[in-house]
């Protein structure tokens, strides 16, 4: 098979694809809500007799959270390798609901692009995957490597279930290659695969000084107000280069290899999407060095006082903040928290009082190697798609358990998708290309048969 | 009459003053929201039932927003002054309710104190007033001086229908004195008078980078985090030593004649009551120089990014943050909230768009003079009911109104009152003590006695 009679494969089986996809979006599997917990177990039920349907073997693994779906299609022989792919089932809240054109679980078509939460990130990006192992499936009634599935459904609310469920499964997930198939692209038209992500640890920081709020006439004066308090100390965090202001903070960032990676940015498009220039981070790196292999400080909510309609002239008792940093290779996400934890504290002016709590978990930055045979398999896979060469990037976001899964399945990780900046994944109007659909579904098909020995 | 006699009249009486009292209480007279717009009539309906039981002529003066009771008795001869009391009926909201210990609209004496929302302000304060002139009418059949009363249904949200009819009202609001019965003393058993309070300005500053809500992972080190640029500029607004570090802030300020003023301050006390030391403001003054005679700028709410539980890797699209200033005599409200708007313009880090909005209004500091007549009179009568010599003090509150209602008497105001910092106005179990109302309907009744010529 070639990637042109995949193409001609892929255009018999359009409709009938389009209308499977549409099935697995109407499902509202918004992980983080309880009220959502049948539409996750309907969910993950469909995926299950999907790929029955498609020739796999499955099992449900249940847990304390959602169900995760395991499946297999070990027939290409011991000699041949094994690949195991990552997906996620769950979703985003779809709120602020007002924001969308159409409704968030009612995918609809407009300009080639299916609407709905999710169709990008990540079951736009599951399904392709799906389509490509039919296809295989249907055309040479096998597959050219041994191909396992795992379809967590608590990406979107930290990978609980996974991480715990990991130790005990080591023997189903392990693998040779390890694709995870939740990335994304520079352009519409220029191949890439990803080389790393950074890491990331979250934590908070309140303040306090009086036992209650106060009137800021009779106290205004008096009181040292917590909320100048906090801005005092996390005004601190950067100097004026946007350099991270921490001691220590820097003291693991490992040298990164640019090797291969194209860093290549356009700031007129950045502007032209986003509505604003790249003016943030350390003015001695280029824009995609600061999003990419240098680690941030980042002030993720900040609350305190009156904040309703018109005014209050009140001192608050209490103020907070919300803070993560992403990490580049060799951070520790525990220790780089209680760096910034502690010197927040260290800032805070006489009598206020700091709490600081640095969230459990977080997870390392992970980063491939460009000349593996995994990577080269799927970047050729790319490249023969694409009808251009395939680019290296890395990708400033962060995703915990890819670390983890690879030490589990003891495979090579190789970071993988068809994911846009302006998808809007996480956002109202969450689309992803039908043509990208089908672009996937080719990658994968062909990069199987490019892995197979 | 002397304070004895009063003190025996208020004894007879003081079942039914109490009865009276928890009427007025009952009333759900929050001014800010419309719900409870028919209680506010309620309330000024009883208020003119009341006065004219005790024996005053009393007019409604409706306007766009809550209505104004206005009540005069101006039987003493055209020889006598004539007194212009002013008082309001609206209250504060409850919230939040759950902290309650009772109901905030079902009074309940614990421990000689009143519990309920206005209790203190200003229904305590205006029914002391009342009853002093209850208990002169009664005793006496006539008052020594000629009284107006001025009671207003909209200071807890600007006083902004009072401001508005003045012109129109001048005739009826001329005076000699002018009593603002809306104030304090310093501890329960130190007689106090209050020659002046703290003027005021609000604004609000807002900040915009991207046209919505990015990815913090994708987005860290390129975009520049709104949240870091609000509280970048606003660390700006004051210097290590607590100074206001704004060009030009302290141009206006006149120097304060601290004459009699008493700048007494214990700050275990203030620790005891308030959960924290005075450790705010310019550390060059004391901390009731700090309070009354130093101006502030306080940030009194801020909000930015994601504020709900857990944690989402979001760089906000927007932040904000509500300030207002408390000013000395001479500084003028919109100028100086148009220097602090225009200094936070200027720190805006570059690509960072920054409006401001100063609140129109606001109000000037006020003094008066602890030599006139009016203050000598109600200074005596404090003097006697406590036994103990009045000391005078200054309020770093404001009350906007009280320059333009002094312009429409025509009159000197006196700031009087025996509210405590610990009555818990504004908060959840607001409180007022008998013994209070007992020595305010006292000290008022002997004032205007020492009043008359």
């Amino acid at each position: 098979m070639t990637t042109a009679s995949f193409k001609e494969q892929w255009k018999q089986g359009q409709e009938r694809a389009l209308n499977d996809f549409f099935t697995f979006l109407k499902f509202k599997s918004v992980s983080s809500e309880p009220a959502f917990k049948e539409e996750m177990t309907g969910c993950a039920n469909w995926l299950v007799a999907h790929l029955q349907q498609i020739g796999f073997e499955t099992e449900l693994w249940n847990t304390a959270g959602h169900p995760i779906i395991y499946a297999s299609h070990l027939k290409a022989g011991p000699e041949q390798p094994t690949l195991l792919i990552y997906n996620h089932y769950d979703v985003q809240p779809t709120d602020p609901d007002n924001a969308w054109n159409s409704k968030p679980f009612s995918p609809e078509v407009r300009g080639g692009e299916v609407f709905a939460r999710g169709a990008q990130d990540n079951k736009g990006q599951c399904f392709y995957v799906m389509e490509a192992l039919r296809m295989l499936l249907e055309s040479d009634g096998k597959l050219p490597v041994n191909v396992k599935l795992c379809i967590e459904g608590e990406e979107e609310v930290g990978s609980f279930s996974l991480a715990k469920i990991l130790d005990e499964k080591k023997k189903e997930l392990q693998a040779d290659y390890l694709a995870i198939v939740d990335l994304g692209i520079p352009k519409p038209d220029i191949p890439a695969i990803t080389l790393g992500v950074r890491g990331i640890v979250t934590l908070e920081v309140s303040v306090q000084n009086s036992r209650t709020d106060l009137h800021s006439g009779s106290h205004g004066g008096l009181a040292y107000n917590p909320i100048h308090a906090l801005v005092e100390m996390l005004a601190k965090l950067r100097d004026p280069s946007g350099k991270i202001a921490i001691p220590n903070f820097y003291d693991e960032v490992a040298e990164v290899e640019k090797g291969t990676i194209s860093f290549d940015f356009d700031e007129n498009e950045y502007e032209a999407l986003f509505g604003m220039r790249p003016t943030g981070g350390e003015t001695a790196f280029t824009p995609l060095e600061r999003a990419w292999i240098r680690p941030t400080v980042e002030i993720n909510g900040i609350i305190g006082g009156y904040t309703g309609m018109g005014f209050k002239t009140v001192i608050s008792a209490t103020a907070s903040a919300k803070i993560s940093c992403r990490l580049v290779p060799n951070q520790d996400p525990q220790k780089t928290g209680r760096l910034v934890a502690h010197f927040l504290e260290k800032q805070a002016p006489p009598g206020i009082t700091v709490k600081t709590v640095v969230y459990p978990g977080g997870g390392m930055a992970a980063r491939t190697d460009s000349s593996s045979k995994g990577i080269q398999a799927f970047a050729a896979a790319y490249t023969e798609v694409f009808g251009k060469p395939c680019r290296y990037i890395l990708e400033g976001a962060s995703i915990p358990i890819i670390p983890e899964l690879a030490a589990a399945s003891q495979a090579e990780a190789i970071l993988l998708g068809l994911g846009l900046a302006d998808d809007n994944i996480h956002a109202p109007n969450e689309h992803f290309g039908i043509d990208r659909l089908e672009k996937g579904a080719l990658i994968i098909a062909r990069a199987l048969q490019l892995l197979a020995v």
